[in-house]
């Protein structure tokens, strides 16, 4: 039984890290090969000749296949080996496997799980990252030494943001309001407002508030490795819980997250805002982004030392629990559900 | 079993290092956070909340309670939670394991065995270290890639230092000296007088002697992981061996061993002199003893990589053994005399 | 059953590297000291103390004996302890493994297995190394992080030459001339020869050629660790291929690999030739194996990586794998004759 989901979109790299030449990704601790086709499809197969096992990213892209960097056996874009130098016959087996890929939100997305089952209506879309009304910026390729599921803990969890972010995503308003959840299909909220409390240090900086606001984060976690953040303000008694998003600022805090083994993980992150006025904005916003979530991946990585440390210690529950325990269940459901099929 | 003896006070950090701020420390493979109360005392708790299980060390002070770094669950310095956001009620088992400590000679103790039998005035003294007629030079922390046992051979073996320190603590006319040994309750003495030879470098050159001397090397162990080496010389003549010290030049080098893992010691070192005159002394003095000790970790760390290496290679058994072999008997024994409690 | 070949002579270390020090060498996950004795013989033991492990190679050379560094243990170069400080007898097991040596072609070669077989008249040999005619440069001690087989498989391997070094070795004219091979007792020969085809990058660059030459590789494989590269050229229809080399301009690439454990292997590469007029020659062609050699290296560390990766992926067989399969088939045979024994 495999440990991850297989039969889903995963995010793989950016877009426009894909283009006439070959690159090595992973993901699912399995070994990709990328290049984009001279049509422009990304291709994606398994980054090992078959012959000896040499890396096919090590080799050279010649048209839309790609020649072995040892011997310069070639395999064609459907993974098909259409030469080896010095013989006629080709082997049957002289095959590489290969993914259905897609593009969308300025990333490459991969199915590693059954072809046939390869949707790509299903690849993930937020509607506001096409929308002009809102602005989009691509962040960076974050890399946690952690396991995804430990990051998926914390994008499941708007609590943690009072204690580790004080100085950029959150402030001590919020620190004893409880976290609302709900499940859905493949997909978990949860959430929480905070009426008639100072904004938090992100949004004083780039907003124009002279008192306190009504506030919110919504954390939208699609299983198996997505979490979209809501995050917003208004201003106070306005109606922001009930649904009146007038005058608000509010962004997007997208996370695309590549599980590629045990103990690795690479957080796709962008944003979408709907302050869109200035440009200058993109690059300090995501300076302090990158502030914030070098704050997460220092909390998990410490936790992902002492989960090998303190093995035998009974951990305890609590009421903010609810969220990332029903998303490894629902994690684990989805893993048992197609290791059955 | 444990491979290590808990029911001891074992040394675990500089009193110095400890003030109003968390540190994480490591001893007998439990992490352990400290910090000083508002009170001045040393407070140790296993670093890791029962939650999620981030290091505490990672987390805020308040007051004399530790407030997590992710999710803000208070500990206090009894190790009881006091205190998680966004709920009232607190699960029985919120609680972190504490240890009793004690400082004594600049060092922080900690009793990592039954609490009940922490009895704080056995933790190790050397009388001389509070008199005035002597000084006492705090060294450094010096890590070792290896066992502490390791570390303890060497410390209940005055035969290595006519070859380990040829320029430093001896020379050669100990090179045939027999080791005398005497073994007590948890204490293990080993020595040799070499006498009308010539000073060691380290007392040539801080002494003044115009000729040979009669000088002595007395190492007494404390099981599991403390040594204390006499060092000194007389005039030659004058009855050092007979326990007359009158004019003597002496020294009590003290080795505070921590056994962090099975592959790391930290040896906390200092020294006790008589020769007082000069505080200039202390930081020359040091560098020497620096020196030398460099010379014991390579050796030390040549052998753990031999050790695992050469695990079939038959070794053998010299008189110089005798030492170090009831060190590891008594070991053993204080060990197995735990397990069946 | 070991996984080398044990009665063989491999090849150690440069004969310039061992004088009258000590120095550390490692071969088949064996350690072994070496120095030079008085009368200029290469000893070779066991590098570790039979009393604490202490590698030997860490203590002094006194005559020809090695003193260890801890205690003063003295062994003779024949192995034997002559001397124990602070004690009159000698256990009858403190002994020292040593092991035959000898020297040839600037190299030191050692016997690991029974020292009985050990025949120095067996020692790797390459003539014209010794003939004024052509001129002997010695290259490097090139690392590969990779099991020597891996190596090995490469040179028997004129194939890949094509693709791995198409700007120093190879070109495209011999992409698809097929391999011939032979296998004679502990030897395998694989070849191919490219008539009327543009010289290699390397000799167009060093000699004279207006326009196609006659070339060949032809790599002399012996069992388990050396391999002679013959490659040279020759004018077009002088009838190189039937024998005739008047005229041609021509190499022997040797390799002297050390298995020193199943993931690390030493090269010691150096090279004859025939074209004697210009010394200058030395360090740049050197340069250019290097470059050369460094992109096999490349290679077969991405093949090490994916041989532990994609265990379970079924490779295919070529052409060009009979040279190497048959290489790994002697081998093979070699272990298991010696472990019946």
């Amino acid at each position: 039984m495999s440990q991850y989901v297989l039969n889903t979109w995963y995010p793989l790299t950016w877009s426009r890290n894909v283009g006439r030449d070959l690159s090595a990704h992973r993901v699912v601790e399995r070994d990709v090969v990328l290049f984009r086709s001279q049509d422009g499809k990304v291709v994606a197969m398994e980054d090992a000749c078959p012959h000896r096992l040499l890396p096919l990213s090590m080799g050279r892209l010649k048209g839309d296949s790609i020649e072995c960097g040892y011997h310069g056996v070639v395999f064609d874009c459907s993974g098909k080996c259409t030469h080896i130098p010095g013989q006629e016959m080709i082997p049957a087996n002289a095959t590489v496997q290969t993914f259905p890929t897609h593009e969308n939100m300025g990333l490459v997305w991969i199915w590693m799980g059954e072809p046939a089952l390869a949707d790509v209506s299903k690849v993930f879309d937020l509607p506001q990252y096409h929308d002009p009304a809102w602005r989009a910026v691509e962040g960076d390729a974050q890399v946690y030494r952690t396991n995804y599921l430990s990051l998926c803990d914390n994008l499941c969890d708007p609590a943690h943001v009072s204690f580790v972010h004080q100085t950029t995503l959150g402030n001590s308003a919020g620190n004893n309001v409880p976290i609302q959840h709900e499940q859905q299909e493949r997909k978990i909220v949860t959430w929480r407002y905070i009426n008639d409390a100072p904004p938090i240090p992100l949004f004083a900086k780039y907003g124009n508030f002279s008192g306190n606001v009504d506030r919110w984060q919504q954390y939208h976690y699609y299983a198996p490795s997505i979490t979209i953040v809501d995050a917003g303000c208004a201003p106070t008694g306005t109606g922001a819980e009930k649904g009146n998003r007038e005058n608000c600022m509010q962004l997007y805090g997208c996370h695309f997250m590549t599980p590629v083994d045990e103990e690795t993980t690479i957080d796709h992150w962008l944003y979408v805002r709907n302050f869109v006025a200035n440009p200058d904005l993109d690059a300090t916003l995501s300076a302090d982004f990158r502030v914030a979530f070098d704050e997460d991946r220092v909390v998990l990585e410490g936790i992902a030392t002492n989960e090998k440390r303190f093995t035998h210690l009974k951990t305890i529950k609590i009421a903010i629990d609810a969220g990332p325990r029903r998303m490894r269940r629902m994690v684990d459901g989805l893993i048992e559900k197609e290791s059955v099929r």
